[in-house]
């Protein structure tokens, strides 16, 4: 019912992949692959189903960003998000919660991009880098669907950086979350497209794809 | 079953209205109330819910700002977010869907906030507005939920502003996305409340909370 | 002297006229334009050589932008910039003091950015609407030299976007500050050229920098 | 002559000191204090001059921020502002030269701000951070003038936070860019102030300033 009111007012349409994307892939860190902590539901499923993707990335010279949430040790940079979600805090440089998970350790030379906020633009330097490297393509990985994905999701959208989220790449501490979140990106912010067919994608894009320049 | 992982994770405390709050009335425009536009569901509800808080903040003197999606007549600059849903392009400011329900007409020296993207924030003065307002809390009304309301609500804890959201104030074209939205934004990006219970508040504020800048 | 210090560690150096190059038009509007507002020394001079670079830049095709400073009649949307220098309030949209100067009149699909700061990227869709462009050079003429053009320019760069600054087509109300200005953006934030030789340049561009997007 | 102008279009007019400033102070990092990097002229005396400043400031319990430039040891976060000045990306984490100077050194909860533009304010968390301390009024000091000094004051007063500069605990490695930029500060984007007159005024600033929140 709902998908008719969506459908008749348009939404839903694709923006199709552009001419030269990058791989974001944001918060696989311990603390969020860790039940205990901020993990759960489908995230360890979906950082095993990233790992191809990002070796094909790697193969095809895409530009690659990580991101991952850390905070001062001292709590000085800690805002109102620390408020709501007080164990935010305990990621810290320190704190191994805060590492990218080792099923998808960067290469040293790949870009990795600590926040502070849900989204990877906020505060960071991902739009002016993702600029540098002629990116105009997003394709998301990631954890939480209904937290940090969904909201790096609409603000490459707001910034022109077509989204692609790979739909079995991105993970929730719960199902319901992660497919509501899934249908609202789908419809307004992002393509979704399954692994699998992102990486035959990915063998069509022009070699002036790769990071030439 | 979700939420027990959100309990015992610690999402969902309370950040509290705090010391000035500014009311912000996210896109309730006549291309939203209209069904066979963008509306439907309990947007007319969260409408005219939201006359009585907008006089109560108006008694109080509080900061106000309505937001509008405006597009230029030529489209040069509509981007990839008018290619996902191609009927925003039909918010020109010529088109009477782009402005403000009357039931929740303006008065001529409230602030008006033209946007182009979901957030209100996104390439917009509203945070420099607040600053200059001396505002720490932004109590949200609007529609949609699962769409401008919900990217202004995460903008507004990124930037540090306390966001409140009126329950029965924002609305939807469906009720799944309605719903799976304020536990998403009442979980990690604000306090959830209802208008009756804000109304309540704003009788106890101080009255430094009021426009005497 | 001090070029010895910026030459010793190293500034200065060459940015070059990347693939894809944007014209931006810098508040070339009537209020700059006359003494008795806001002009005077060498605007006049600036916005007559700016006319064959914009024609030049219309035949090649490429993304054109201008920027006006505007603020709402009510004076809602002023901030503490309009204390430090109150006669900006008077540009709002009724004022023939805030649109182009009919020299340079925008054709009706060229894109106007409005502004209430110095800047040309603070709080408007600049920056996105170069990424949906595709640009990644921003050449700049306008006024003044010490305000807008070069609070434009240090974000410009910020952003990634190469600056090149069309020395005889920006131009201020005052000469010192003008060439201390382009001193600063010479060594640290900007290529300096002079209209002749980008116009020459731009016809060395290959094909692809036009607007095939 | 530039000054008649100047007065005459209504430039220089008076910020005042707001209800609560905080103390920025910029860049004041061993390879600015450095002729031989990217040090020289007022620089050493203007870090002198800021010791009493910032012990006030401390003593009057106000935010406190410090600035450092820093950048990927790999160079992977170089962006176009590391090719007009490459020796910048010299400043990694590791390099003495990108920390603070001994006789600023910050007290071990004072916030530390890394960057990598000119303005303290791109991409960082600067201006949510001062939303989160209630501040109004930024105190600036450091270095260099015409630089990220510069730089920082324009974007204060586009975000609404009031910009003092200290002209004495604010340096350059030339005098003339130093005094250029003072003028251009002054006339537009910044109230100008000794240090003696800003610690005379601080005294005078009620107990409501404090770091109370």
């Amino acid at each position: 019912m709902a998908d008719d009111a969506y459908a008749r007012q348009g939404f839903g349409q694709t923006l199709g992949l552009g001419r030269r994307p990058a791989l974001l892939v944001v918060d696989f860190i311990n603390g969020f692959a860790d039940p205990a902590m901020f993990g759960g539901g489908n995230i360890r499923d979906a950082i095993l189903a990233t790992r191809p993707v990002l070796e094909a990335c790697r193969r095809h010279r895409l530009p690659i960003a990580f991101t991952r949430i850390v905070y001062a040790e001292d709590g000085s940079d800690a805002g109102l998000w620390c408020q709501k979600a007080p164990r935010l805090r305990e990621l810290t440089e320190a704190a191994p919660a805060s590492h990218i998970v080792a099923e998808l350790a960067p290469l040293p030379t790949e870009r990795i991009v600590t926040k502070t906020q849900a989204s990877a633009f906020f505060a960071t330097d991902l739009a002016p880098w993702l600029v540098h490297q002629g990116v105009d393509t997003v394709v998301v990985t990631g954890c939480t669907t209904s937290g940090c994905v969904r909201a790096t999701v609409v603000d490459a959208m707001s910034w022109n950086f077509r989204p692609i989220v790979l739909g079995d790449c991105v993970g929730d501490r719960a199902i319901g979350p992660h497919e509501a979140n899934l249908f609202d990106m789908g419809q307004k912010y992002a393509d979704l497209m399954l692994a699998a067919d992102f990486l035959d994608a990915l063998d069509r894009l022009p070699a002036t794809a790769a990071a030439a320049r």
